[in-house]
């Protein structure tokens, strides 16, 4: 249900209710295009199922994956402030099914109800600090550790040893939304298996260690496994 | 004057002087600490001159440059969300003056004054989409591509052959700042130099031609010069 999200947390009943009669739920193909940069845009998004990046191309047409988003999280609502034109691209990578609530709504609702403009402010206060992490990994990790933090975070934090995970998504895009190319990803696998006892074979990974993996890891940053972050990507 | 800053953009009369009442200054002298990382902070900052960096420490005790701030700038605020523990430590790069603002002031003020409370909200957006940006340039600029678009940053807009520009602080900090190393931004120099006619002498930049840098630099981001981003760093 929308109501899990962290934005509308603690909102009554009626206003609830209104927002529910404003929404509207669309299915979107694999690879469909959700809206693209400096669109106008008049909703803000929510995954209710699927897998959705958020991306910005370049000038020489190159593309930077800012974030991939699943069930419950939301987009787009940085228009609320800023104006409707957006500053990224959103794309269905699966079959997804978005909902969509008109940025007016959201606008009465921000100026109405100061429980929801403190959610608001504490989803951006959120995001924010997840950002600041990752631009920390992107001066100081190495790519091996930057694809072991990301497999980490996939983990629970009483995960120990031998365990096995899935890939959520496309090896191609998480090179991708880790700012590597594909060759660069690859080399860095051969690594992770060397020196952390990592493998991934197909879409299946198998860590021989969460110790010794968040050893190899998280040396390299401010926070140690499990972190916080692993709470707060799911916003 | 603090009331320039977004944050307090609109406020009444009444509610600016309440914040003045209970706001402090404070001096800080080059290299001196602010906050460190996990302090329970009971302030924000507003920097009213001097220059400030925020950073972070990894486990094994390299540093990461989150942000270099100066006069008008905002920090410490996302304590007013998430508690009072901050994720990040602040210090005085320069001899500073720092204006600080109660915490329990400015959650009062958030709780009664929804003009307040969207203030914030533009901040972290804006905020948000600065950083958005700048995980897109480490994930695709090179080394003297990011250099330049820092460069091009200090420019104004109408900037156009033969600028001189002094670097606003240390070159090792802005290598720092971009997520090098020395070795690497002195090799990123060089290359500015063939490429793009940036002499850089000291302290001392001269850019022989923005259209030029603008054009070796813009190509591998998703905006170009005069971007948005140089006015919305001023937060």
């Amino acid at each position: 249900m929308f109501t899990n999200h962290i934005l509308f947390s603690g909102l009554s009943e009626p206003e609830l209710l209104t927002l529910k009669s404003h929404m509207v739920t669309k299915d979107f193909g694999k690879n469909e295009i959700i809206y693209l940069q400096d669109d106008e845009i008049k909703h803000i998004y929510l995954v209710r199922s699927g897998w959705v990046k958020l991306f910005s191309e370049t000038v020489d047409g190159e593309e930077s994956i800012i974030d991939i988003l699943t069930t419950n999280h939301a987009f787009g609502y940085q228009s609320v402030m800023e104006g409707t034109k957006i500053s990224h691209s959103a794309e269905a990578i699966e079959k997804s099914t978005i909902i969509m609530i008109p940025l007016s709504k959201v606008r009465e609702l921000l100026s109405s109800s100061s429980v929801f403009s403190m959610n608001m402010l504490k989803l951006l206060t959120m995001k924010q600090k997840f950002r600041d992490r990752e631009v920390e990994h992107l001066s100081l990790q190495n790519s091996p550790q930057r694809i072991g933090c990301f497999l980490l975070r996939l983990c629970n934090s009483d995960d120990n040893m031998n365990v096995d995970i899935d890939l959520p998504y496309d090896k191609s895009l998480i090179a991708s939304r880790l700012g590597m190319k594909a060759e660069t990803f690859s080399r860095a696998l051969h690594k992770l298996k060397d020196e952390a006892g990592v493998h991934v074979k197909g879409g299946s990974v198998n860590i021989s260690s969460v110790a010794k993996l968040s050893e190899y890891c998280c040396g390299s940053c401010s926070s140690s496994f499990p972190c916080e972050d692993v709470a707060e990507e799911a916003i």
